[in-house]
């Protein structure tokens, strides 16, 4: 494995493949800062080289993982198919939609799936749990999906738009892969109406009748928080918010509440890179495809545009290549 | 006391003011159903009058309970505020906003309160607490709240404006109670675009700035259910749904969920009553006012206007007479 | 009603009753403190008496309850038994449990129950439905009960013995009660060898069989907390604690402890008074009797007893009179 | 490494170790039964051998994993130190304090740790969060311990000392590990008197004064649960009980028990393989030691006697080598 990008994210996918996946190995590092790539190469014994072109040519790089700014990750994508490299890409997969949809024609065209984007949630064993007792029937048919996600404080979403693309894109694509159904249209808006517009409650409509009533807060203060309950004709699932250890102490009877996501989702990465590495090795990855990206852009698009509009904003997307029927 | 309508709703409040509420004594009660009446009357020893006009008028009652159906409401109120008697109206007030705002008109000419309007959450333990939260600042400043109401199946609210103007009004008046802030504009859509417009998420727009999200859904399935969490600047406060005993029996871990609102809400009934019995007899409520009861009708209507036209519409509320200062 | 002790739990039941207990009306209080008594009788218009024995012959008292220091309670009662009024006793009913079968003799030599003791977990709704649950048989056969009883810190129980009779004493009717059953044996332990032996752990075995495990620490530090947890055959069942309110806040998920148990057993407190009120006018309470008073008394005997000896001691009883079979 | 015994746990383990591990590879699997031993090394593509003795010796085994009938535990351990291979045993680490305390002197003869026993819980992020919750002086001075551990029903243990060294053994460990302590004295007790005694109630005393109330149930019926509660002079730490997801349908909210300890403690076996086969391949592992497996039997053996004797049973321990200071 090649690994691009070693800040907060990359290192941290090396130091879980080095741990806990055994049929992986990171042989090679690239990061704009030499040093953040030598600090997270060196422990594992990976090289660290001179551009992400290189690593991504290199005979010794099986598959790479594409964990740097945002802004480059369509052209890296690119370079990674067009060498017929298995890759993975933190989300988002491109800055627009339209640019996310030149890589899906690109691994269309190839007519094999080498690019799988960097969804964890899909992974994660509460919501993965959520998605099967829909899918049991236990709620009976969908009605509403409540769904939070909060941060303690700004980091990367740092504009209105950003707070969207970089943050509500997990419930864009969660809601779409929990319900197995497609976003129709959505609305963004925001208690805040001049400065920072955080935060926002995204109303989203499915192709198949369920809405979804999303908040998020990347300055909620308290931690670090992703919440979502399911409500259906016969009952409601919701993820079970779960502590290692409860305290009751000078008053109060609590939990605590990270303020780290990686912290908060780190089953969902090891699994997530566990089982792709597993497919990307044989050639058949089957997590969030290239289309799955391209759509997460495409309503995130819609969302930016409600947030201005006031509206209602429809989802209307390009075709679908047979190769992700 | 004399209650007017023995229903499911007056005969509880008839047995718990006979066990909980010293300072009163139901003397009179009126039904259409003449059996209805003497089953609710004849354990408390009361007597079972020939009208509501007559037992309104009557010398031996002090104060006037109004559970009768919700269209005699507004009449049945003007009777009271004309002989001059403390009246305790359940909701809503009325059925339109102009005839409420009648009841607020004939109030204010008296210059003396004589109404209060039956939205008993403002008296629940949890909603008490989930304000004086709010008004300690322990969450800051309030952002968003997400208000739900479920029923397990439909009793009462049985079409679209219903499920507004009988269900959803409880919200309407607790965020602004909780919030003591306006209600600007409201947007009601529903997932169900065919038959019985359930569940329906309602948008709200405080004066204040902060936004609400309120699911109701009336055939919710699995029980009855009321939760609310408001979100701050500095963190959340919510209601902690209760329920006297866990089990852990057949694999599951499981607290009862109630199917019944007035046992959900038996406490907050109490002391209503409670409350109002002794400041009724001293001529001085501080209760839901006729104007709050105009107020929720008032953006009921927007609710009703918005379900159909699929606008944010506006709630426009007349003058606000100096009694409700 | 005659009011005999003023202090905080004297004076907590002459309000409930003036707020919440229709059937009576308080109308004499004394308290070896007459500001004390003053202080409590005032509000709600009752008389203050000059002696405790003057309030239980007075013909304007029908029933009386007596809060004052444990130590006058079996003299108390004495007196009232004697005078043919109906009165409730907070717990301990005695100081000894020769004391109490003292009390068991006289009111069974008069052939009609007019005592009942203030064991008003009985009334509690969560203590309730636990005894439903276990009676509906959904744990199946009871094989053990965990019991905790946690003060912040300790008050009236600041001895070794005391912490028996004082607060234990709850536990040792309250388990009783819950599985219909006698307590056959008891052994108490302490973590503290030296100094003020708490906590204290009892092992209690039952007649039936099962067994019981029971904290009591009366400096906990944290808070007010009674749990309860009954295992059976087929599963558990529990007191589920509740909070009217939880808060996320500066990376705490948690709901208030607290640290007051007359606002713990509000609820419970009120249904003790207002059922007995009742019942006791027409003079057949059917709450916690002298039996049962004099039963806790000589297991909390045999738990002092074991607290010394360090060996499990048998509770031996005396002859049960027919009234209380 | 080299697996002895290929059932559940066995089988699981190899498994772990390929998805999880990527410091070791199972190269040899043993068991007395060929096909179970080739159902759990084909997948790895580990090799089947003839004999325990064989896969010890064998040059391409440098670790071995015992999880064969607890019997041939001390036995295969002895050819392991023998042979100077790094093992890991589950627990027991033998069936009586004697043989285990010949494994102790075997291994400190050879001066240096080979052998680690499977005490998983001080690798689960349950256990490990409360221990640091009571290392950083949360909870003040501990003074008691309340520990639970439910089977849905008996499978190993299935006679009244099984129950204690095969199910309560965890407990026994976790608690020294826990606190920091040495047990001093246990005692056993069980509310079933004639047949199988389950459940059985433990009251441990430790060196250090803390006292601890252990339940071990394995006929409990609803599920697998394991919980404890640590109370200390300021508060109280506690397990918090998790599930992915929660459900609110036909009156109940809940969350599923498990009934299987190979899924409730997938995480702790994870760790564990993980982090003793990092340790294990460089020669230093810190993991439980042949003297706490020593421990853990000496504590039981009390324990088994005290079931009989009814007597409070002191642990004494035979000298302590100085590679376990």
């Amino acid at each position: 494995m090649g690994v691009i990008g070693a800040g907060a994210m990359g290192a941290d996918h090396i130091r879980t493949i080095a741990s806990s996946v055994p049929s992986a190995r990171v042989s090679a590092v690239y990061d704009f800062n030499r040093d953040t790539a030598y600090a997270a190469a060196a422990p594992v014994g990976a090289d660290v080289v001179g551009s992400a072109e290189e690593l991504i040519e290199s005979s010794g790089v099986d598959a790479v993982i594409i964990a740097s700014p945002d802004r480059t990750h369509a052209e890296l994508v690119r370079i990674c198919l067009a060498a017929g490299k298995q890759v993975l890409c933190e989300k988002p997969l491109a800055v627009t939609a339209d640019e996310a949809y030149g890589l899906v024609e690109a691994e269309a065209a190839g007519g094999q799936r080498l690019l799988q984007v960097g969804f964890m949630r899909r992974f994660d064993p509460g919501f993965v749990a959520l998605r099967r007792t829909i899918t049991d029937g236990v709620v009976g048919d969908v009605r509403l999906v409540h769904a939070i996600h909060r941060n303690a404080s700004s980091s990367t979403s740092t504009d209105d738009a950003g707070l969207i693309t970089g943050s509500m894109i997990h419930e864009l694509d969660t809601v779409a892969w929990l319900l197995d159904d497609e976003v129709a249209s959505i609305r963004v808006e925001s208690p805040i109406v001049e400065g920072f517009r955080d935060p926002q409650l995204a109303t989203i409509w499915m192709r198949g009748g369920a809405m979804i009533s999303a908040e998020v807060f990347v300055n909620a203060g308290y931690g670090y928080d992703v919440r979502c309950e399911v409500v259906g004709s016969k009952g409601t699932a919701a993820l079970s918010p779960s502590a290692p250890v409860s305290t009751r102490v000078a008053g109060v009877d609590g939990v605590p509440v990270r303020d780290d996501f990686v912290a908060h989702f780190a089953d969902a990465y090891r699994i997530e890179l566990s089982t792709w590495a597993g497919e990307a090795l044989t050639g058949s990855t089957t997590g969030p495809s290239a289309w799955d990206g391209y759509v997460a852009n495409a309503v995130a698009e819609a969302g930016v545009l409600s947030l201005s509009s006031g509206a209602r904003e429809p989802v209307t997307l390009r075709e679908r290549p047979a190769l992700y029927a």
